[in-house]
């Protein structure tokens, strides 16, 4: 994959573009490794920003919410959203204030978000969410009903500008400040599953299945959710 | 602490409010924990959602970043701008695809944020950035110099308006659905601290101080960030 995005004066790098990319090849991988997106969008002039579960399919960003929620009335009519994934990966403590930093893998994306309406491909990209996460999960579960298909609204997002941003390795001091006696480096983050914890409701001795110890046991969110991209998109994530 | 911040059409919980609040002994917890916001402002007409390091005293959340950055540029004006803050905590598996869900603490706040001038106060505010993250740090640093002061910008935002939303606990399935033959619990999510590295340029043998191995030896992010908190605000968050 060697696409990229055309950026105009909204999504172009201007700072630190060595750490700065447009390429889906550089991008595609943030999205996939994440879960959760922050969805900004405008409604009479003020900025929301709404904490949301997000997957890619090809150039196209799905969620999901409440039909009744604002953010996605608001939305309804095709609105302009910025969506920005974050990724945190450590923190860089440096020899002065100003060269402390933080590791990190970021995607901020562009485009128009407009509602899914058609039935056939609503339900889909339902489906397709469920299998996102837990690829084989589907089957296991009670089909969704009408009501609940109703209630859930599903917005879909053509990426129209992106860029990214990855910043990773030890601080950068200045040479001068190599004398100073504090302790320089990196404390690592890591977003980690831990084991599944049964609902309490749930049948005695009823045992994990495989797609939930795949999950659990990926040790990363990220991890996990590039796994299950891998499964699902093996062209498109190639 | 009992105070709220009082909500309107802005900030007004609207679904799912079991889950919401607008009181500071719910939100400011979840600022205290946190790191990373995602702050959303508005650029002619255009949303723009920016990842960002914050902290907060009292009513006030900072942020910092390029006195050359785009997004700094447009908030000197006195900008308007939503704060978002988002922990994930779990991935909630249900018995049908409409009850899947996450836990999580999120707090979304409203205000105006506007530069930080009085040379003094901006100084103070970034050596306490340092501080709020690693107390006992900044005594060892190098004091930043006036061409870096300048070539950072520090915002400030009053908190005007708030909410924070909190799911726990196991999926909410139907009673009905019980006996759907699917796996149904949590997948704990947690932000962990590792082992700090230190950086290839640092003098053999130079050990972590105390205020590092207290950091990492946290366990996650959440609980180094409360800590500190506790430590620098003893009354504030009390």
């Amino acid at each position: 994959m060697s696409e990229r995005f055309e950026p105009s004066q909204k999504s172009r790098l201007r700072r630190l573009h060595q750490r700065g990319s447009h390429d889906k090849d550089v991008l595609y991988p943030i999205l996939d490794a994440g879960l959760v997106a922050h969805v900004g969008y405008v409604i009479d002039g003020q900025p929301y920003v709404t904490p949301t579960a997000y997957w890619r399919e090809g150039d196209h960003v799905y969620w999901h919410g409440s039909s009744a929620a604002r953010s996605l009335r608001a939305i309804q009519k095709g609105i302009a959203v910025c969506l920005t994934v974050t990724h945190l990966d450590g923190l860089v403590m440096a020899r002065c204030g100003f060269n402390h930093s933080m590791n990190y893998r970021s995607a901020m994306l562009f485009g128009t978000a407009e509602f899914v309406t058609d039935q056939a491909e609503k339900l889909r990209a339902l489906d397709s969410f469920v299998e996102r996460v837990a690829p084989g999960r589907l089957a296991s579960l009670r089909a969704n009903d009408p009501q609940e298909v109703k209630a859930t609204a599903v917005l879909r997002m053509t990426i129209d500008e992106a860029s990214a941003k990855i910043r990773t390795g030890p601080p950068k001091d200045d040479e001068a400040d190599l004398a100073v006696p504090a302790w320089a480096g990196v404390i690592p983050i890591r977003l980690v599953v831990d084991a599944p914890v049964a609902d309490p409701r749930l049948a005695e001795g009823f045992a994990a299945p495989a797609h939930i110890e795949r999950l659990a046991g990926a040790g990363t969110l990220d991890q996990a959710m590039l796994q299950a991209a891998a499964e699902l998109y093996p062209v498109a994530a190639g």
